[in-house]
């Protein structure tokens, strides 16, 4: 009964915690994924998602989510969305079909009201004071606090892979804006016959190089979990700085159809991660040249979450 | 002197001799792109991109788009725009910044606004008797007459290489849809130190694929560009009927740094080639059990445009 599941950031680890409790009791990959990112999504304390998520520069919080399951191939998305309390699981419901599996705007808010999807105002009076103080010190637009997408990728014990996200995107974005989160083989992708993988950092970055789509190619073509993941965040990082001068942030996570698991990432990093042998447990990755290094998180590290 | 441009259907014709002239005296593959591009956009015969596209459930124009840059890998993309006379040219104006480079919905409109680019109603009478028709006569969503994006790479006399897409998506959809064709890497993709990439077809297929960086990506590692292409879209064609039992219409197109181009189909598809020694030709791809065959175009092909 192998399993494995890894989350970006520290914020996810009460979330992986539950989710570990119905792994073990042969609980799916989809429902690990809804119960991490659901946990963080209503969790008031994270300004990069769901609720209290951090507006764009009209003030307004507009997410993005994506799931993609690996037996399938199915891919559900949105983008831009408003009101909805899971971007997440209104992505995993744009799975269930054919046709019309990536919606955005009005159009996504209009299907989650139809499809009987909790609906939430979800700027908080805290959210709404970080805004307006920036606001009041208008400046370039740099990303928020590692703009920190929760990213999951599970293998259950039944073999099957899954990947999600689900995000408010960069504090300050232009109003429509959609990063990498809702985008197939950019913030995520899932093949159980390979591996799954997930994206955080600045999407503009990681769609240029479809990293979750590249590392699970990786991972085909025989490179192990951790290997895939820290050099190609390594290789692309070089490859941003020799043909645009600079690279912003990228972190990646990913497992393979075994259960292993591998990060790569161009900044201090958090995760978490946990398996049948091992409870939940929060990393800081940190980049070397060629690729990064893992250590077990530790109080000095209260500069990442 | 060597340059190449390849575009999705014949619909295309008259822009790529448009652009081939350009080309011709050193125009740049962006110009060669918005030439061909905008061409089919601003053409009332053509339902499937820009003016005169289909209008989705609702009766409402909604339009994606994208472009890339191969020398510094520079993405611009919008979806599910309304009421821009070219979605190309938003979504290229979206690549001139670092971040928000893929807007949609509202935003992505009222940033076409401000930046003063066209704005155009773009639903005809005869699209709207299309529509009217079609809703008389409910039944399952089947896309429309080979939902046509329009896609082009072009190689520059400079060994500048880029990717664009327009598209007024899938007939009948539902609002808020966007399908590959601003998604980098599945409808477009462009690295002048390799190859560039445009798909064609059911985005709801291409992205599960990224099939347009994955082409790239074998021409990376030595594929020539028609073997890379037709390979790929047959074998992604049967991992979707293997994992799926099914696989609908993709298209796909490609040329490499050294101007040799390559299309992959699993249906009959019609392309435009010209390069520094051929002008502008139609020809039609139709898929084999492992690859395709390419024949010039003939008047005995007026199924396929």
């Amino acid at each position: 009964m192998k399993w494995t599941v890894i989350a970006t950031w520290k914020m996810a680890a009460e979330g992986v915690k539950l989710a570990e409790t119905a792994l073990r009791e042969a609980g799916t990959a989809e429902a690990a994924l809804t119960t991490v990112i659901t946990d963080v999504e209503n969790d008031p304390r994270f300004h990069s998602v769901g609720y209290s998520g951090l507006p764009n520069q009209a003030g307004v919080v507009q997410l993005d989510g994506g799931y993609m399951d690996g037996g399938t191939l199915s891919v559900g998305a949105v983008g831009c969305v408003e009101n909805v309390a899971s971007a997440f699981t209104l992505a995993k419901q744009c799975a269930d079909y054919q046709f019309n599996n990536f919606l955005v705007g009005e159009g996504a808010r209009q299907y989650a009201i139809q499809s009987g999807l909790e609906m939430k105002k979800l700027l908080t009076p805290e959210a709404q004071m970080i805004y307006e103080q920036r606001k009041a010190q208008p400046e370039s637009l740099s990303s928020y606090k590692g703009h920190d997408t929760v990213g999951v990728c599970c293998l259950d014990s039944r073999g099957m892979l899954a990947s999600g996200t689900s995000t408010s995107g960069l504090f300050m974005k232009m109003p429509g804006r959609v990063g990498d989160s809702p985008i197939c083989g950019s913030g995520f992708y899932a093949d159980s016959d390979i591996g799954a993988a997930a994206a955080t950092g600045v999407g503009e970055e990681i769609m240029k190089g479809c990293l979750s789509y590249e590392v699970v190619r990786r991972m085909q073509q025989g490179q192990e979990p951790q290997e895939a993941a820290s050099t190609l965040v390594a290789e692309f990082t070089q490859k941003l700085i020799r043909k645009r001068g600079q690279a912003e942030a990228i972190s990646l996570i990913c497992v393979d159809k075994d259960g292993r698991w591998g990060v790569g990432t161009n900044i201090k990093f958090a995760f978490v991660v946990s398996d049948q042998n091992h409870s939940a447990k929060v990393y800081v990755a940190e980049p070397t040249t060629d690729g990064c290094v893992i250590r077990p998180w530790n109080v000095a590290d209260q500069d990442v979450d």
